[in-house]
């Protein structure tokens, strides 16, 4: 299954973050076409020295690495995109294609 | 589902990793109690510019946040973890739980 995770930095505003990520966001990104599965941590985010800079991570499931690169071309896709910069302090974005072994 | 996901960079010997990774450390953590789901990324890992710094993202699910503690405490997770030293080069550990939304 391929994935796209989007781990959030803590925000200055966690409450505000929260509004527009819930209401505004994940709306747009749920328009995304192929979009299988939408989940999102709750909670704290530990692990390693570094995880503790992590307000939120988003995990977008999509049947195949075909499916998820027409997915990124989507003006859908630009669309939620373009809505970062609206809430996200910092973001990393990572790319892969899970198989279950 | 709560979920561990192990980032490994890029080691000096893909091959070896790959080696040691799929026939000895994969079968020490599918020992780990709980585990539900374990799935390996294939093929390039994109995403930001920090993305091609990794080989490979292992994702490992556990039914809860409770399970998922127990297991980090099992000596099954300290052989697994003991295990790192012999093939990884640089390795990150997020723990996170995940909720369908």
């Amino acid at each position: 299954m391929a994935q796209v995770l989007v781990i959030y930095e803590q925000p200055a505003d966690r409450a505000k973050f929260d509004r527009h990520y819930f209401s505004t966001h994940v709306p747009l990104a749920k328009r995304i076409p192929g979009l299988q599965r939408y989940e999102v941590s709750r909670g704290p985010i530990t692990g390693d020295p570094g995880a503790g800079h992590f307000h939120l991570v988003a995990t977008l499931s999509f049947p195949s690495m075909k499916v998820l690169q027409a997915a990124l071309d989507s003006p859908q896709c630009k669309a939620a995109t373009d809505d970062l910069k609206n809430f996200a302090d910092g973001v990393r974005i990572l790319v892969f294609d899970n198989e279950t072994i």
